[in-house]
């Protein structure tokens, strides 16, 4: 979708305004607010729409029913020098995903490496967030995240695993840093319900029917295929793997087979969803420090490839930093659906509406 | 391949033996041969033909040429407590992954997480074997490499990153790890080399001409796809990327696209390849050890799953250890390219020639 489309456009910081006003009327504490604004705006200043601003009406809606904690008591615990766990007690999972993130990143600082396992949390919007609050602060950083099942196994026929994400992010000194932020199947989920909504087919080897045979048809689809589709999907799904073992079985949560669906109906009983962070401090490793000058030379080579026809090469994030970019100067787009919700939190919970840029 | 086509086999110790001979005569240490022969013949139990037994003469030419020192000089420093180098002294890198490996696990051991960056070192067969070492231990373990350009970036038209592995294992009690071994491409290049010999088209998305078109006509391959094929190859090409990132600039190493090639035919220079290995102790994160109980249940849950039609649904490394498991009862097979180049290893390096099950 490109922005040009969607007239309504908002400043970040209104919107960052509306989004801590409506948090805390739901019944969010300030730290809650801030962690939920902070990477709600961070996904759709960088055109991450699928986890961006569209997703605070439901996240106002698990607070209302109790799922969420809007005044969690987050405990962390330092097992070892460079592991802890963090029993998110039930709050938003990107107040969890930071604080965790954090407690990684002073590990790091101190030991090298920092790993920290989160239990007990919710929905944390875009992993990136969580590996870019790393990169920014000099360090490596990865996170990863079960979710609800959508995904076939490799020649599976029933959704096993979740979208489970993958975001791994690199300091690159005086840019903005190198970030991978990746589902471990070809597409979301509401990229279906997209395509159905406009007719459209989907690309070939991306979702399966009832049967787990091959569909374009978002009419006849019951799953995601894992990335690498029919032939290949043992690696996505091998992938997938991973990050449920990373997110759930180090933290102790049901994995994402057994997890309540994110949608409802039941919006009172936390989901108890799990994640994993790991922090890595570049200096600690080859002497001399080699890694500012190596990823200058790496992404200076890469990005000087040449493209296949017209196209451009990017490094991973570059196509999230212009879009960054463009939308502080012109503001971020809320397409019709996402400008009726808003306008309903408003309401609801008595904020002033969201003000677009005139 | 199947096994059943392939009438030469020969028992694991006899391979062993024969590999630890070869090494010797060509001018290994015990150490080097020993890691060597180790990582090829467990590649070769599992079924990972592409980096088991089949490199074995390449590694002899690699040794005899120079490029390889059959005794290098390993030097690990453990800069801080979670983190350490290896120069690998320009030496095999099965000896290099192991030592690593063994480092990041007594780190892990100690504070919960050990990571090694490994430079100075050269290919080092299936990534999967050093993770494996790990979960050995009853640690997860990650393993990854650089390798040479033969993998096209995201819409790009020239190989820029090698197929770049990633694996990862994690201990499950009473049982054969689960073990992802993969590349970030869907094929490996010497598939494209096998269908072309056979004539037979490639399976769409996997693989490019020149100009960066997809072709399914192995004559006309110039390289390969990332996973994802050309609609969602940056996801591929990103997994590349923070393979790239972590094992050469961590390492103060060339990129892949810098690297000499494998193949040659300069086979007296040492082609500084990088590796970057991890290791978690699964018990430091939540409080009570859930991790045991929590893969048992994972796992029964996913190889409960119904296939499609009429697969059946596995976790990763069960291929492999089925695999394992009928090599072990019947021999390892050699296809008719490999009884001749071990046979002519047998006769230039005066090793009694490897005997098959009988």
């Amino acid at each position: 979708m490109s922005d040009a489309s969607q007239a309504f456009r908002v400043p970040r910081d209104e919107l960052e305004r509306f989004m801590l006003a409506v948090l805390a009327r739901a019944g969010a504490d300030a730290l809650s607010a801030e962690a939920v604004t902070r990477a709600l705006v961070t996904a759709s200043r960088m055109g991450t729409d699928s986890h961006g601003l569209r997703l605070l009406p439901h996240y106002i809606h698990a607070l209302k029913g109790g799922r969420i904690s809007g005044a969690p008591e987050m405990h962390f615990e330092r097992r070892l020098p460079a592991t802890g766990y963090l029993d998110a007690g039930d709050g938003f999972g990107h107040l969890a995903g930071y604080t965790a993130m954090e407690h990684a990143a002073a590990m790091a600082d101190e030991v090298g490496v920092g790993a920290v396992a989160v239990g007990r949390s919710s929905h944390f919007g875009a992993a990136g967030c969580y590996a870019l609050a790393a990169a920014e602060r000099g360090l490596l950083g990865l996170a990863v995240c079960n979710s609800d099942p959508f995904v076939l196994l490799h020649q599976g026929s029933r959704p096993f695993h979740g979208t489970n994400p993958i975001a791994f992010a690199a300091p690159v000194e005086g840019e903005n840093p190198f970030l991978l932020d990746m589902a471990t199947s070809s597409i979301p989920w509401n990229r279906v319900q997209q395509y159905g909504a406009i007719g459209r087919e989907l690309p070939d080897q991306v979702a399966a029917d009832s049967a787990g045979g091959v569909t374009r048809i978002p009419a006849e689809v019951a799953a995601l295929l894992p990335l690498g589709g029919s032939d290949f999907g043992f690696k996505g799904a091998g992938l997938g793997g991973m990050v449920e073992v990373l997110s759930s079985t180090l933290s102790g949560m049901l994995h994402g087979f057994r997890l309540l669906p994110m949608g409802g109906p039941d919006m009172t009983t936390p989901r108890g969803v799990g994640h994993f962070f790991l922090a890595l401090r570049p200096d600690a490793f080859a002497p001399g420090d080699p890694f500012p000058e190596g990823m200058r030379r790496y992404l200076e080579d890469l990005r000087a490839q040449p493209g296949r026809g017209s196209a451009r090469v990017m490094a991973p994030g570059d196509r999230e930093w212009g879009c960054r970019a463009r939308r502080d100067a012109e503001g971020i787009p809320l397409d019709s659906a996402n400008q009726r919700a808003y306008a309903e939190l408003a309401e609801t919970l008595n904020v002033p509406a969201l003000q677009p840029v005139v």
